[in-house]
């Protein structure tokens, strides 16, 4: 089968070459004589990509010395958990800004724990803008701000982070590495890598050392980033595939700029879905405030559900596969990560200019 | 490099068609033109693999209508924390067995969210031994016993399940489907899947469906057992790669003739192993008691270290690897998981043969 042009929201398409050699790969690797997955995790063959992943993620990511890169199973969803547990404690508060679907989420796991509220709700306007920095509500004794920089289902992200006298714990699941962050304003990151960095099962929390001194111990081992980061994030078996493969997707995007090189391939490939969309007159349209437009889920609508349906058909027939939005939301999603290439996002574009020509 | 005989305690030996079928679907999977690492979880094509792994894991280990089967993250050890969390309310209280380093561990993390106590500790007979039923304390008001099948650090098993009017919940990490157990006596099993199973990254919980009624609620979405349940192991993306992988070891399992197959081939396989040991005049000792001895984890010493050193160092020039003891406890460890080769424990019975001919 041809490869397919993959929009989807998550899991990712991964560049074609780090699939490649992961193939080659797969049975012998580094000439052990075994895969890698059949490696023990305290082997120098597999503790050199472990290691060798790690460093590369700060230098694409540009992380601080004074961070600790922790690399972690149960994806954004057990961070939910994990944030609160080891950061708050009992007297302090947490604002969450309820910007979308998994900005509500990570509040509501997070109540489990401990004493939060919303900093800002989204919800009155549907969604279809982030907040800008003078409307969140900050209040006395706020541990940490929790912020979700680009909100998958609902397309939107924030341009830019709030600087204010309280630290951001920023869930990037879905533009983790894709642009760089203002590491000063920030105590921890976090994402499932399974959108812009490699397969699912692998998620990497970014925090300041000097915080893990001050964690929360009355956990079981797995839940303390303290844990976590003294053992190198080999506490216990770590999913050594998604390691080794993110580890070569890092490869690939230091080979294409690292970090900036990333968001100026997203900046350049989301403006010509937009650029298509804003110069259809009207025949596509962007739900979204256009200041909080996603440069990764760029989500839009024709003018009937069953446009809509004959769009998604004719561009799967073309190798456009995934578009559907999310059956929350409806509509259209083209989730443009890093490892999208040029020819799926110009071939989108095409698809999008010949439909609304034959259907306007 | 000609493939090698892996005695890795963990993760394991995988059968070499499973790495051979991985490997040729890798870069296009049923051709959707794309990697199963990089379809969506939602999509037609995961969800059979999804759901025929999970078929597959009930029939060849035999598991009841009456029981769920979650396809988890975060290995054992966040099993450690998610069992007390989910099953102990305030007032009840949960026993441990201490059998060795697996036993202790999986204590200590559940004493951060509930009472439990030693039901009995191996600590004093250095964990040469497993403790007789008879020797189990159960103390009122106890919620759960919780034993480790297989020790795979000391080497020692539970021969059989102990059959108490308590509920057990067993740690089978590693000795995972190489075995039937008595279901009737169990509320929940867990284990990593990273020894018998598939490579590392994915946990596998058994529990009883009716306790999902009583779990508790207040937790975090990730770590609530009763969500992962409602979502047939759904609720956030799961690792596809492992679960996919696991899949084809069981379908290999089947046809081996499932669990009871497995065990037929671990006693024959590790009574070998031990034979050699036995019948050996001394020159190999195994410190476990005989009743007790691991079918996965075969502990042996030599008389001295550097006796030790060079068998190791003689086996590994033949292609037999990974027989080195756990750092905490020395000597040799073969551990002969189900996916080890009969050339693999035929090639490492010989070597045993061959070094005491020439150096006893």
């Amino acid at each position: 089968m041809p490869r397919v042009h993959n929009f989807c929201a998550g899991p990712c398409t991964l560049p074609l070459s780090v699939l490649e050699e992961a193939q080659g790969e797969l049975v012998d690797f580094a000439s052990t004589g075994m895969s890698l997955i059949e490696l023990s995790h305290r082997s120098p063959e597999y503790d050199e990509v472990h290691r060798q992943t790690i460093d590369r993620f700060r230098a694409v990511f540009n992380v601080p010395e004074d961070r600790a890169v922790l690399l972690l199973q149960g994806g954004a969803t057990l961070q939910f958990s994990m944030v609160p547990m080891n950061l708050l404690r009992p007297s302090e508060r947490a604002g969450y800004v309820r910007s979308g679907s998994w900005g509500v989420a990570a509040e509501r796991d997070a109540a489990n724990y401990a004493d939060v509220y919303p900093a800002w709700d989204g919800e009155p306007l549907s969604y279809a803008r982030m907040p800008d920095e003078a409307e969140l509500e900050v209040q006395a004794g706020t541990r940490y701000l929790h912020v979700t920089s680009n909100e998958t289902i609902e397309g939107i992200r924030l341009p830019s982070f709030p600087n204010l006298d309280v630290p951001l714990v920023i869930d990037m699941s879905s533009d983790y590495l894709s642009r760089p962050i203002p590491w000063d304003v920030i105590d921890l990151v976090y994402g499932g890598v399974q959108k812009n960095l490699g397969p699912a099962g692998l998620a990497v929390v970014v925090i300041r050392r000097e915080l893990l001194e001050q964690t929360n111990r009355n956990l079981g081992s797995y839940l303390r980033y303290d844990r976590h980061a003294e053992q190198d994030s080999l506490l216990n078996t770590p999913p050594m595939f998604a390691i080794y493969l993110m580890g070569k997707v890092l490869v690939w995007m230091q080979g294409l700029g690292s970090v900036e090189g990333m968001q100026e391939r997203a900046e350049r490939r989301s403006g010509a879905v937009y650029g298509a969309i804003d110069s259809s007159g009207g025949f596509y349209r962007s739900p979204v405030d256009p200041r909080h437009r996603s440069l990764m889920n760029i989500v839009f609508r024709l003018s009937s559900e069953d446009l809509e349906q004959r769009f998604l058909k004719e561009a799967e027939a073309e190798g456009l596969v995934n578009l559907k939005g999310h059956r929350s939301v409806g509509g259209v999603r083209a989730s443009i990560y890093n490892a999208m290439t040029d020819d799926g996002v110009e071939a989108l574009v095409a698809h999008m200019r010949s439909f609304r020509d034959a259907n306007a």
